[in-house]
Parts: structure tokens; C-alpha cells; sequence
């Protein structure tokens, strides 16, 4: 009876929402866009290749430390299409709002989009506002849709993993998570934690600018984590990815809080941080360049592709076991971004 | 108190949300492709003008006569882009689902919106799916954002509406939100009544492709109807528009149920109609155009722009009469579409 209904592990970003829409989106949209699923799809154009995606937002609380919904929404957006190796031009805003939700709120959250866009250097340049019935959405859900131009000689996708690759994370995992989480209704943790919402297309930028032929896969580990970020790209490209545990990087209170509630860093959604995949040559230069900008600069080689193992991806524990990263079942926590 | 919070009335389509729009959006997202208010924004890239636009969708029930949320969702920016003047080529598709949705309904859902797609030559080729908790949404909302391409010698906008010019509807009207009305709990009249939603972009190529340049302003009539439609391209181009109440088109089952609730078609959605104000001495080749295309077979002229008058909407009555039309103040009925 369960799979007769849609239910919140769908929307986890794990291996229930990977079914989803490997079963039930992709056989019925069928398009050779969209079987890449990567973080947007790349299109060829007259004037080249642009790079379209596409993300609502969902996140309750609607502020908490470190952003809103609207930041998220903006930095959402903008990264997918930096992870599709593109610059971001244009944004879409499609509203629903709850009847009755503060103006104030809604002004708040308008003006943080823009600086973020503004931030981001993206314009917003259309929109949709609809307005609902009190209990029909939960205060404000935001879509944002985003165009970007994919520059010459750059081809980053999921499935461009190589064997020898090395795999980089930008920063610490689990901020955004683990930040929502301590807010949530009835677990009220005191802490300093904070969201790391961020745009990633000027880093991205700066990468591709030096390293660009050399920079495989990007992908932002957003819902499901870097955990799953790695099982999508391993997958995609027929490949397995090692990683070490004692590289990656938490911070101190987000680690604590993570072993305490028993989380896994590795699975815990974040906002502003990449992953990426890059040839072996280049990847002492890619984290020099990561390291120049204030978004990356706690970027680490975390791993490397190997050819096609029993599992898609691998980590060597501190203590030197080996464990497997599965993408995750189940959700930690819904409406986390 | 009434103004610190958002009301049903700012997502009429009519007076309020246009106050939204000018007031709250606008002023913060400020932006010369969002200042025009069209029904998308046109881009000047490198390999062309491209137009960008999106829509939400919250219509309730999901399935009516004629359709269901899918196609509406599909054909709605689809015809978004049609009234830039586009040739729409590209959609995304974010779905946000409650917990506890039925799988058959949403195959269905996809199944009606691939078709859709097809049927508007169109690619929905990236998206985005978010489950919520039960409560937090009401069943299944759908945001579509699509990218379209501008052929060269089209420039069409609301604010290009010129003195002489003659205003056309593409076909009957309200149908799509009488049918709405009918199928609401409480309100189970028995009737024929079927929604209009169809694709325009095929119609308004003919009609490009014959008469471009003379095609001044576009506009599919959704939210707030004609009557909406007309106040916006008429504040946009600083001309008045008058009609003739003896040429609007209106379905007999939909004019009996609109005179028996009160209710003035002029401004009931319309999900598959169409706006348009032509050249003079092209109106009749436009006609022509319209009338053989499926989508236009009940095409009428129905008015002229004329000189900036006392207000921006004038119709002559059945009996000779003259009759402001101005913008709605209030929503007839919400989640329309
Ligand atoms: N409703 C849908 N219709 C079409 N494609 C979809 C839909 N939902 C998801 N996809 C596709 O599935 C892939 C994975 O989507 P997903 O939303 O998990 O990626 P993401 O946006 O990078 O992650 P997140 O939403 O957590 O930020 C993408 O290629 C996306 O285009
Ligand atoms: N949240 C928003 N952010 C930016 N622009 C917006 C927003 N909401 C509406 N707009 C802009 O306001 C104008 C009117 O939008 P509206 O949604 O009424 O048009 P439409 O899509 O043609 O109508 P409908 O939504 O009834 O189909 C458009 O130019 C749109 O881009
Ligand atoms: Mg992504
Ligand atoms: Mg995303
Ligand atoms: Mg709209
Ligand atoms: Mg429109
Ligand atoms: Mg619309
Ligand atoms: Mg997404």
C-alpha cells in the first residue's frame, strides 16, 4: 500500500527520491536533457550552449541564522547552474503565498533575494505571485528557475568522472543542515550555528577560468548530502569514489551536535559547497584556486575515482576500516530547504 | 490592518495584484526586462532575444473537465511565452507534493503534461520535486518556468498598443473559470462546461509569421480575464481601449451561469484565449490567421485603441450604453489556476 502514495522519503533527496524520478519522471519526460540528471540541463542553442534549472523552496523555518528562503532560493538556483560549468544570467520568482502571511516578512525576504541576486550578479527579470486559501501552503513556498551560458571548451558533467580523478569538497559539510535542524519547533539547541547559504558561480568561475578542460564533475550536495552528491556522480559515470574520513571537513560544533544526535555529516544537506571531480594534474590547482576565495577557503581533497567497484562509493575510516556510502533511504528531516 | 498582510485579493490577477506587484516586487526587484510587466521577460543575448517566464500552479480540484493541473501548468507558460512573441522551447518543471499523494494521480499529472509538452512542441528537459508534510500543502502544486526564442521582427509588448489600432480576442470567453466555479465543493451544478486550456504558441506563429511587425501587444487572458488583460495593455501604452459588449464571445452555457451568479465574464480566466491588438489594416489578415487555426475558430474583433480618455477600458453596452471596465478589486474565486 506505501507505494501507492507519494511520502516525505520521495522528497529526501536520497534513494527513494532518486526511484522517483528514475520510475515515474523520466520514462514519462522523456527527453535526452533531462537523462543526465544533472543539477540543470544544458541545452545547445543558436549562441551557444545555455544551461537551464530549477528549484522551489520549501524550508521551514523561513529565517534562520545565516539566511531566509530567500537567499536559499537565489544561491539555490545560481549554483546548479554553476555546477552545470555555467554563469548564471537570469532568475524566475514564483510565489505561493499562505493568505494572511505578513507583508513585513514577505518585503524581508523579498529584499534578501535581491541582494543575494545582486551578489550573485544574476538579474531577476520575471515572476509569478499566487496567493492560497489559509491552510493550503505553509506561510511562503518560493520556486526559482535560472538561465545560464555554458562558456566554450567547458564540459562538466555527472557522468564525466575518470578514473585517477581527484575528488574535492569546497568547505565544511553539514552547516546548513544541522543549522535548520537546531531551529526546528521543539529542538531548540543553543548554538552558533549557521546556515551556509552562498552563491558558488564566482568560485566556479575562477576554477573553470584556470582549470577548465580538467574540471569533470560538479555537483552542489545539497538534499542527501555529499554522500549522495558521490553515489549520483559514481553512478553516472560508472565509476567508484574513495574517500577518507579524517579529510573531510566538519566544523568542530557541527561535528558535536552531528554525534550526538547520531547524523552522519556525510548525508546532511548544504547550501553553499560543491563538490567536484577534477584530473589529478589539476587538482592541487583547482584548491589553490578554491582556497583564493572566501567560499572555499576550508576546500579539501577528500578522495579519488577508481574503476567500477563492488559500490558505488567507499570510505576509509579514521580508524582505518573501510565503510560503505550508501546513498541514504529515509529522510533526517523534511522541508529542510 | 488589513494592509500588513497579504490577502486572497493580491493573487486576483486584478487591482491588488497589480498594487503587489508595483509596490512590494517591483521597487525591490528593479530591473528594466521585470519593469515592463509583460507576460514574460525578453532577454538580448548573444545568439538572439530570448524570452524567459513562469507560472505557479495551485488550481483546485486538480482535475476538471477539460484538463487538469498538468496541461494547465504546461500550456500556461507556453502561452506566456507565446504573448512575448516567442517560439517556446524549453520548460522546467518543480512539482510540490504532500505526504500522502496519490502515485496514480501524479503519473497522471505527468502523463497529461509530457503530452502537453509534445502537443506544444515544447522539451520539459530539467525540474525539481519536494514532498512536504501532510498539512503543509494542499495536495500538489506546480511551478513551470520555460525559455522561448524571439524571431527576428517581432517585438511585441503591452505598452505597444498604438491610437487606431483594432483589439482582438482569439475566442470565447470565460470558460476555463465558470468550469472551475462549477466543479468547487459545495457548488455541483450540472453542466457541459469545459476548460479552455490549450496551447497558443502554433496560432500566434501563423499569425507572426504573416503579419509580424503589425502585431503591437499580446496577452492570454488568465487571471482577471479580459477586462484585466485590457487595463494593463492599456496603462502600459497610456492609450484607452473601447469595446463593443454585442462582439464579445461567450459560450450560451457560459453567459447563462455567469448572468444567474452575477458574475461578468469579462473577468473569468481564460486558459487557452488570447489578446490581441493589431494595425488596422492588418486586423482582418490577423482574423483570418485566427480563424484557421482550431485555437481561433471564434476569433472576434471586439474593440480599437483610441487616445488616452478619462479611463483606460470603455465598453459600449448591448443597448447603447457606455460602461467603464475597470480592473477587479477582488478575487471572484481563488486558486482559479
Ligand atoms: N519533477 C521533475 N521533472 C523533471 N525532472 C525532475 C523533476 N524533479 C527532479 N528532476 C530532475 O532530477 C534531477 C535531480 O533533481 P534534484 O532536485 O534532486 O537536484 P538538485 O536541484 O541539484 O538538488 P536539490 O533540489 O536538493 O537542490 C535533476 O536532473 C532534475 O532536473
Ligand atoms: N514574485 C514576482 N517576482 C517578480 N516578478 C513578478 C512576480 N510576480 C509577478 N511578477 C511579474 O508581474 C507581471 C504580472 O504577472 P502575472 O503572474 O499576473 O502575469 P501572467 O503570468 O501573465 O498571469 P497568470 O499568472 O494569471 O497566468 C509579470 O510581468 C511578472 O513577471
Ligand atoms: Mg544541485
Ligand atoms: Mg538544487
Ligand atoms: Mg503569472
Ligand atoms: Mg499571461
Ligand atoms: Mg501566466
Ligand atoms: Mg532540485
Amino acid at each position: 500500500m506505501k507505494d501507492d502514495t507519494i511520502t516525505l522519503d520521495h522528497g529526501s533527496g536520497g534513494k527513494l527520491s532518486h526511484r522517483l524520478i528514475l520510475d515515474t519522471v523520466l520514462p514519462v519526460f522523456d527527453d535526452p536533457a533531462l537523462r543526465c540528471l544533472d543539477d540543470g540541463a544544458v541545452l545547445e542553442t543558436e549562441g551557444g550552449r545555455i544551461a537551464f534549472s530549477t528549484d522551489t523552496y520549501v524550508v521551514d523555518p523561513l529565517f534562520f541564522p545565516g539566511g531566509n528562503i530567500g537567499d536559499l532560493a537565489v544561491n539555490g538556483t545560481v549554483n546548479d547552474l554553476a555546477m552545470c560549468g555555467a554563469v548564471p544570467l537570469y532568475l524566475s520568482v514564483g510565489m505561493i503565498i499562505e493568505e494572511g502571511f505578513l507583508r513585513r516578512d514577505l518585503d524581508g525576504i523579498l529584499e534578501t533575494m535581491q541582494r543575494a541576486a545582486r551578489a550573485a550578479s544574476v538579474r531577476i527579470v520575471t515572476g509569478d505571485t499566487k496567493v492560497v486559501p489559509r491552510g493550503a501552503v505553509d506561510k511562503i513556498f518560493i520556486n526559482t528557475a535560472g538561465i545560464g551560458v555554458v562558456p566554450e571548451g567547458v564540459c562538466v558533467s555527472g557522468r564525466n568522472a575518470r578514473i585517477g580523478d581527484r575528488v574535492l569538497v569546497s568547505g565544511t559539510l553539514a552547516d546548513h543542515g544541522m543549522t535548520i535542524l537546531t531551529r526546528r519547533e521543539g529542538l531548540r539547541f543553543e548554538s552558533s550555528l549557521q546556515s551556509d547559504t552562498a552563491p558558488l558561480n564566482h568560485m566556479v568561475a575562477d576554477m573553470l577560468d584556470d582549470c577548465g578542460g580538467d574540471i569533470h564533475a560538479l555537483r552542489d550536495p545539497t538534499r542527501g548530502g555529499v554522500g549522495t552528491s558521490l553515489n549520483e556522480i559514481a553512478e553516472s559515470s560508472g565509476v567508484t569514489i574513495r574517500i577518507h574520513e579524517d579529510r573531510i571537513p566538519v566544523k568542530r560544533a557541527v561535528a558535536g551536535l552531528c554525534e550526538l544526535l547520531g547524523i552522519d555529516p556525510l548525508y546532511v544537506a548544504n547550501e553553499g559547497k560543491l563538490v567536484a571531480v577534477v584530473a589529478p594534474e589539476a587538482a592541487f590547482r583547482v584548491l589553490d584556486r578554491m582556497h583564493a576565495h572566501p567560499m572555499g577557503r576550508d576546500a579539501r581533497i577528500i578522495g579519488e575515482v577508481t574503476a567500477a567497484d563492488i559500490v558505488p562509493v567507499i570510505m576509509t575510516t579514521r580508524i582505518g576500516g573501510t565503510r560503505i556510502v550508501d546513498m541514504p533511504t529515509g529522510e533526517q528531516l523534511p522541508r529542510i530547504c
